[in-house]
């Protein structure tokens, strides 16, 4: 896999929020060899760093031709950002094309183990 | 009723959401015999399995020719679904095509006994 | 008025929803005797009893050459549907169409006395 | 300004709200003197009195040639409309026409002292 | 940088929002020079003072010539209006066009010390 | 049924078009007696008289307690407003409601014999 | 196959045009005996007989258990109808679900040996 | 009336067309004094001269206290449009909002006597 | 490439339309390497023959790895296709995701020598 | 100005279509001095020459600072398209954003001397 790359996140001092979005997944299921599609969302909260959006690219990229089922792939996505990021929230939201008249979609989150949600400020 | 099959969950570490949209769903009216449609959303947490699609659709597509009330079939689907996949959460929602000049839809949903609800991280 | 049937819950054991849209309601205004039109969205968690499809849409169909106040005949068809099904929780909702200009919605709910919502399930 | 009328709110044993959207709303830019456009959405919680749409109608009407900035525009018309209907909870939101590229929507609230808000039923 | 001007606030004795929508936000990428897009969304409650919204124009077309990471561009905008307006809470979200087949929008918030939100009241 | 009244067309010297949309009309079927709704889609173009919009919403209006099948009624409200207003073109569209899963659509014209429709200008 | 009921067309004077949308068509997959959906749409100009709802509803209702390509079956339908109906016109579009990642749409028509369309009046 | 303002057609020399979306306008029903709103759409093809936005502007602000009835105000501001720009070809289509659950909508078209309409060219 | 299949078309006697959508085709970017995506839409009307649907998949699927430049496949495509299905009529549209900034569509068409197309049948 | 690179038409057999979206266009308002924002669409039919996509999004940056008239403009990017690349038929379609309440685009539209526009081929 081809490697994500960061840098050093521009404000550390406030919480803020990255909402990336990747209409361009693809992949091959591991039982048929056929092409997947997905719409990958990636949402997260930065520590120290952020995730370079060339290389996130390349590294999406990198599925191209690897086979992967639906749940496990979303899952190692995530592992594999929040490893190289550290960030203090991450999501991964997989939503892939239907296959035989069934739409799935696969969410799946990390919550660094000392970091407290901030207060959610809702304006009417 | 065909068997839905289940594999085992690929990640059992996390609290993980999977999404599934089936909108082909069709049974019989019990009192008229005619045609019903739905679209189904099953939305659920995986435990130690998770339910295998192609098995699903052929569960579903078991309906076809049964008679079936719509609060009656939702709650009998997610009992079903409940039974083989033991999650640690799971939703059936039943949007039902308009009859009679009315929209129903039916929503149900079973939590296991021992699980705790992760906290829901709201990001802006 | 027609009468609102009900039949036996199938399902008692668990707290579920039963939503229901139906685009067709109209009555006659008080002050000028003209048509209004509205669409009703009823939502509830039945008890014992769910209520019937087909004599709903004809006790909605009663109101037809009736004088009625926007807000009064919100109240009045949410009191009538809950003295008849006892549910635990109901809630409806009337969108009238524009008149002069403004458009006005209704929402009205009822909560059993001895029943406690369930805690809301929010999936990422 | 024309007069705000009321009138006796028919079920005063419950909590229900009532919304409100007027879509042709209009005044004039204090600075400029040229017209400006708005949507106003009024929800309100009634305590003992409604607000007569009629008279609300003529109401809003009367800005039409009044010279008037959105931020205090706003906050005057949920004043009057509070002290004619004295509502358990009232909102006043105004989304302004764009002007200079630039869209404005002003929010704003009043809840009477002595209320306390319902608890929110969410169903799935 | 143009200078944001601001006004006082016309009333200062309730907790109200302003919603700011600028979809025509303009800077250079500091990597490659090329132009880039986005649209705001400021939302903010004022304290003493509002943010005037001529100048904020003007101050937003400041960064046409300039390289900006989003990230850092994000959080740069929302401490120049907080310091300048100083209010009790400011939020800015920015949404950039697709780059690389890369949809990213960047959100941060910045509350007052002194300041507790007031509780959202939920209407149905 | 109320009289359909007419005002003299107040620009004869061209051919323009009137389109006229009221989604309010219903009537009661022929064969159950229970109500059916539609939305008309009047188009066309006047010759020396127009259409009072008031008597019209009264005409339509006066379908409310009648029976009427679906082709006959849309050629009927044809044929008698071409009665009243003699114009150069007209056309009558009714999009009925679904029933028993079949959405029904009637679409009827009147041309003048003696006239002669103009040359359409289609701008790219 | 079920028997299509027609009646006679009440206003035989003029070419008009019935259309009609029917989203619940459903037949079995000839290869593999899986189900297919499709929403069917008939446009048609009524000559001496025009179709009867409620047995079209029951004809559609016939193909659930038979085995049916897309092709074939969209031009099946049209020529039961067109012999039944014996139309000035009529048009069949079947807009099949989606099977493999492809979606398919099928239109088939078929004119009267002795019918002239009448002229497409466009109005602006 | 505020005067209509013209500058020289930068490109006389092939046929074009400039479409111009105006939603701010407003003026008095001439029977009951109260306010009418619609959205302008004008299209037009220039000849020696173009029409100046910001005239135009203030031209349709000036019958903001006026009373104007649909089928009158619309034919007028195109022969007001015409006779200061006389252009090649001009369309005004006014859209009304809704008064007593009728939409109104009215367009009216000038062709210059010696202007012949270019071919329209259709892309696939 | 692989092979596209064909069948007999079931009915020869008349012209009819077939769509077909395909939302997955990749293909790579021969300047950079990088993957193309895009939507193709197929129109024909077919002669003797029509596209097996599952071949026609594997072929768009044989792109996956391929260099491509749009205006070039768009045509190669529709040349292979109509060398195989030898249709009366075939179009192929290919919309190409955002690059750039810059979205593009490629449109082309096929006529067989000795096809008259139907006259278009226009219904209101 | 940049230069508007060519590169051969991969296929000069037949007549295709090339459409493109450019949603990034800015340029200065010649009066104010302020920047404008539009949307680009261009469709033309090749004859030897395809416009080469990556210095088409250089010269469209190459307006950015310059002043520019939405008439003058608009006629100008096609003659200069139309100079390098010497289609068959090509339009420019400029939709630019809200001024003054105003929304305006402008549409121009060149074709070859010598070249006839192909049948178009509606497909039902």
């Amino acid at each position: 896999m081809p490697i994500i790359e960061t840098f050093i996140n521009p404000n550390q001092e406030r919480n803020y929020t990255i909402h990336i979005r990747m209409p361009e997944f693809t992949c091959l299921c591991p039982k048929t060899g056929q092409p997947d599609f997905a719409t990958l969302f990636l949402d997260y909260v930065p520590k120290e760093l952020c995730v370079e959006l060339k290389s996130l690219k390349n590294y999406i990229w990198g599925y191209r031709n690897d086979g992967a089922f639906h749940e496990a792939v979303t899952n190692q996505i995530l592992d594999d950002l929040v490893k190289i990021s550290m960030p203090n929230f991450m999501r991964m939201r997989a939503e892939f094309n239907v296959r035989g008249g069934i739409y799935t979609t696969v969410v799946a989150e990390h919550i660094a183990t000392n970091w407290t949600p901030p207060t959610v400020i809702n304006l009417p």
